[in-house]
């Protein structure tokens, strides 16, 4: 394969860029030509592809977001539009691309594969960690340590002022970020979408804080339980302390990517421009065991995640009393 | 004076517990026995008073919050309950207090000053910079550098995505964080509430930067020209870019405190024991000039700022462009 | 098991909180008595050992550095010394120890297992990650990150100045902490006691570089390969940039640890209480495949690591041209 | 006046970059065409000058070090290489500019000044704080609250390990860094090249601590007073405890520069454009009482400093007891 193509797609995620260099870089070394594509699947559409050269991806391992752009593109679901994207690669010769998102951006990789024979292979970015195949999204520890960060914060008022803090996250299917930042930050207590009645053992570990003289709490909020305000709503008639709610809201995407995500990142880049150089496609790359391993990519709708939330979870309860 | 007692009050804000260490330390130093009162004026109405010793203030310079704690005492507006808080301090010798927090706090301390005789010295402590006679409050210069960093943050989604992201920081009364965080982290405009008709500003320089080809926006909101989703509304009907909007929150009141925030804290503490020492009372201590200054403490609401925010808001909108 | 306790040895790393904490809560929920040792096995020695209660863990997951304090302890090589250790336990009915450090903490650990049947798990404490049986320590990630902060900050002024900086960072026996600050700080070269004639090749690398225009170059120098000193000597006759060198030193031990450390060590600190509890002795707890495995305490030092840190080094490489 | 240049010089400090941005952005909201000089006076000299547009500037205020390099230029100590120079700007129509960094830049300037009649402003900026006639430079904030960062990290290690860690910092003529860090980080001792007999006195609080208990010190040495290495064996023979220095070196002068150095550049880089607007000239800018002043550039070493920095040595001995 002699020119490949790489675009970011869905929410913004820190480490992306840190995979997009790794491609563009690891492309250079190997003898391909690397192109960008601007915008996702939009930019795709509207021809917005250019040849990448090594200053394009000088500097910017460490910043979040992402150079080459996201953006929605609801037209790429009708495959008449799909074939003026499929056309606007091969006119410039490229065979092959790798798309970093989210499993949604995963299906319309899997399609132009599908239809048009351009050989795709999927990274997973997102700060959710929400995608089957991989035990840790590109993005993930980046936004625990922002969570966290802004966690002790509220710990500092929490404390000072006697108070309940609700803090809701980003995870709109999964819990994993409140989960976390719970077992990190030593929270007090954590609504996720996979617990069973979580709002009521809630209530039973504030009480049991109270009896124990403790009279602050940061409780976490996975966005996928519902709307704060409600959480909050209820809490005031359960406890007697007073209750505060903070979303954390777009925050949470940016930052300087960690250590950790910026070296999954590179690893898993380097790896999507060893699978196209020899020629596989429609798989995507997740870190399972803590090594690189390729799924189908439809795995990522198909399959199931490996990760035993309620186990954590547990441990996170009895941790907070 | 032989007996002080320090206590916080009103919102915590970083750089407290450094002011608190050094009203502590400068008095052992000085040989005069040092109280700590817990919950503000809540507290000493309640009898929580109890003697300091080093190992209190030990390692607390660089934390967020009061490890004093801080209330609302709304018995404290009643003269009958300033008695006994008085009589609680009396019964122990103390002749003086340091009182850190805002200027509600500071008429407590001046009804306290003018019926019981007991010595007050007000400290500067809230993060929005909104108190007369100083240029500088303990915790502003923290939570300035926390702006920024979500800013930085949103920066990057904003970019990314191509949206206009308003945040919304605190300031009720007064546009310094918003205004600061516009000039130091690039802000693509900023609404104060002593700004005349800044929406209509916003969407001029919003739009003036879409004709430069600028598709994304960082905007600066305090909390004191309205609510922010109000904002958001009127935005969406003049902007074509989506717009999102983030409440920093509580997030902005914690925090290790920065070195100019410990420094300011440090300095005030001891100047409010040397006061103290040397028998004056009834004042508060500022920084203006870059110099520590005192004035007489109902100078918090006689008085009027020395801030021309104006120039520096527009110093913003030209920087904007 | 009824009662059991804890303590730190060898060099400090952030995170032995997190897990000395989820040892205390952990044990607590499940009825065992806990006890804390001071300064690894000199206070075991000294009879510094104390009941521990859940105040005394409360706040310090996010602290760096250990609460337990550590030393070193010379005579613990001595079996007559062990025996008194191993009685101050005794005398208090502790049947169990969960050791946090390294390698060598655990070899005490492991004679006190075998000459006094005291059951002990070893988990591992470590910012250098070199530690057979786990694919990840204590205090790894925390370290990475702070290098990682350092890097992005030298990088400023390698790039205003146009010099080679190099700088080196811990790791007497792995190159982990500079090989993988090299792939996420996006490094121009790196030096490790595990690769071949790393010098030549950074020399060569340089020169590449000065080829290409680019006059700045970072480099990273692991403890292991040598002083830093006798590396900027050598560089400063091969290539025409000046060199200066950073040695970080003892800032990388401390800080708050990362969210992956905290999430690591409380699993860790959870488990070793699960493994006392069912009488279980003589292991380490280890992270391997991104799940929880025990091996016998002496792989420690007859095992050997399963990391191929030639790949990371080659891809390295590859990616600073 | 209708065109300007603006340069960095000396050694790199955060806020650099929005000092630029802030002359650049101003001069063309002014109608002013501003030009970029790299390197310094040596790109002066080499006529590496350039046109600067909104997009150069763009994205660099929140980025240490500076876009426009920097370096040292021997030959401009000679009158005959300051004419080349000095033909560079005249021959593109630049009648003034602005030089940011230390009082040596500031002599090149004064001296391109009154040979040729060339309108300079000079702006403070280094890390050291070192410049008469401001009370603080540009990047002396943001380099305090590094240098406290790396401090709480040695806390943490020194307290664990019970030991005395020597942290030297910069400040070569200046022992302002050395001081705020010690009073805004809680030291335990501070040498700095202004107070008579430190060493003397540090023993002396050492020797205070360890008879109250306390077995950990974190000391602040300005790089002024010698080798650090010299104070470690000294003190080595005056304390029991381990005793370890730390040298931070060029990681000082990096990193994002906080608010306070972003908002004080900007400020300065607006009032240099509109003295040149208003065709003044040989003047430097201060802030001082909190307020930007104007001296002649002469006054950078004819003049003294204000800073009473013994007042508040005897603040950080009083409070290290």
């Amino acid at each position: 394969m002699k020119r490949i193509a790489v675009l970011t797609s869905g929410g913004d995620a820190p480490g992306m860029n840190a995979a997009v260099r790794a491609v563009a870089k690891v492309a250079m070394a190997k003898g391909i030509e690397v192109f960008g594509v601007k915008r996702g699947y939009l930019g795709m559409l509207h021809d917005e592809i250019f040849r990448m050269d090594g200053s394009y991806v000088s500097g910017i391992i460490d910043r979040g977001g992402t150079v080459l752009l996201t953006a929605r593109c609801l037209e790429f679901k009708d495959p008449k539009f799909r074939a003026i994207a499929a056309e606007n690669l091969k006119k410039r010769g490229i065979e092959g691309i790798v798309v970093i998102g989210g499993d949604g951006s995963y299906r319309g990789a899997d399609l132009l594969s599908k239809e048009h024979g351009i050989k795709v292979v999927g990274l997973p970015g997102t700060i959710d960690n929400d995608i089957v195949g991989t035990d840790y999204t590109i993005g993930f520890d980046t936004c625990l340590n922002t969570i966290l960060d802004a966690m002790s914060k509220l710990r500092d008022t929490a404390t000072s002022h006697e108070r309940t803090i609700l803090m809701e996250v980003m995870g709109r299917h999964a819990g994993d970020l409140a989960l976390h930042a719970c077992l990190a930050g030593g929270g007090d207590g954590v609504l996720i979408p996979e617990a069973e009645n979580p709002l009521e053992m809630l209530v039973y570990q504030i009480k049991e804080r109270r009896r124990q003289g403790k009279l602050h709490d940061i409780v976490l909020v996975a966005e996928g339980v519902g709307k704060v305000q409600d959480v909050e709503d209820y809490m005031r008639e359960k406890v007697s302390t007073e209750v505060r709610s903070v979303v954390l809201g777009h925050v949470q995407r940016g930052g300087t990517p960690s250590g950790f995500d910026r070296v999954l990142a590179t690893k898993m880049g380097a790896r999507a421009v060893e699978l196209l150089e020899q020629g596989e496609g429609g798989v995507m790359v997740g870190i399972e065991n803590n090594q690189l391993v390729t799924h189908p990519i439809s795995f990522a709708w198909e399959g199931t995640r490996k990760y035993d939330i309620k186990k954590d979870y547990e441990l996170a309860v009895m941790l907070s009393k």
